[in-house]
């Protein structure tokens, strides 16, 4: 099955974890795609100044691939990384993260992989 | 934690389901910590020409998310498609597909998710 890029099925934005503005959700997997596996693969997108707050994984991670745009994430212990496209960001059990787009100009899109990789 | 683009680590290029050439690989989790949400979580390419071989899912699915050059995914009716950056070769479980990089002149690179989304 192919999906195309520009035809990823889009859910209204939300706000998620207390973040700026909104997080644009094109869904790759639904829910019951994922199954035991995990429970989120989108791409998701951060319109400039716009956030994902900080949030603490717990009983499972998640991985973040960035693919265009600049952005911040800050961990838990408040360190900060300047994020281009290709890096990624682990966010194991255990664990949190903030994600924020630092850039005006442009939106920071990445994909966003939630996974039960533990006991349940 | 943030992985760096150019730091993912690479292990040694391997032909896989008798394609063309050679895949290579840049491991961003490891089968560890996929842990029982599945066995496969890479930075995937395939130089110009080369291919990974059909090979049907039993018990898995595979997720490629295309990041950049163009190629063509063959699935087991036969259909192929032409894909580019942006979109996703979904193979549920019962399902077979093969990915050539058609291009002379670009890598196909792509993400290649592995996922154990059923019961086990």
């Amino acid at each position: 099955m192919i999906l195309r890029s520009d035809e990823l099925p889009r859910s209204a934005d939300v706000a998620k974890h207390g973040g700026v503005g909104e997080f644009g959700v094109e869904t790759i997997l639904t829910k019951e795609q994922m199954g035991k596996a995990g429970r989120l693969f989108v791409r998701g997108t951060l319109k400039p100044g716009h956030s994902v707050g900080m949030h603490r994984h717990e009983g499972d991670m998640e991985i973040c691939y960035f693919l265009s745009g600049q952005g911040m994430v800050r961990e838990e212990d408040g360190k900060t990384y300047t994020v281009y496209p290709g890096d990624v960001n682990v966010t194991p059990s255990g664990h949190a993260h903030e994600i924020v787009n630092t850039q005006s100009d442009a939106n920071l899109v990445y994909l966003a992989v939630v996974l039960f990789n533990g006991d349940r």
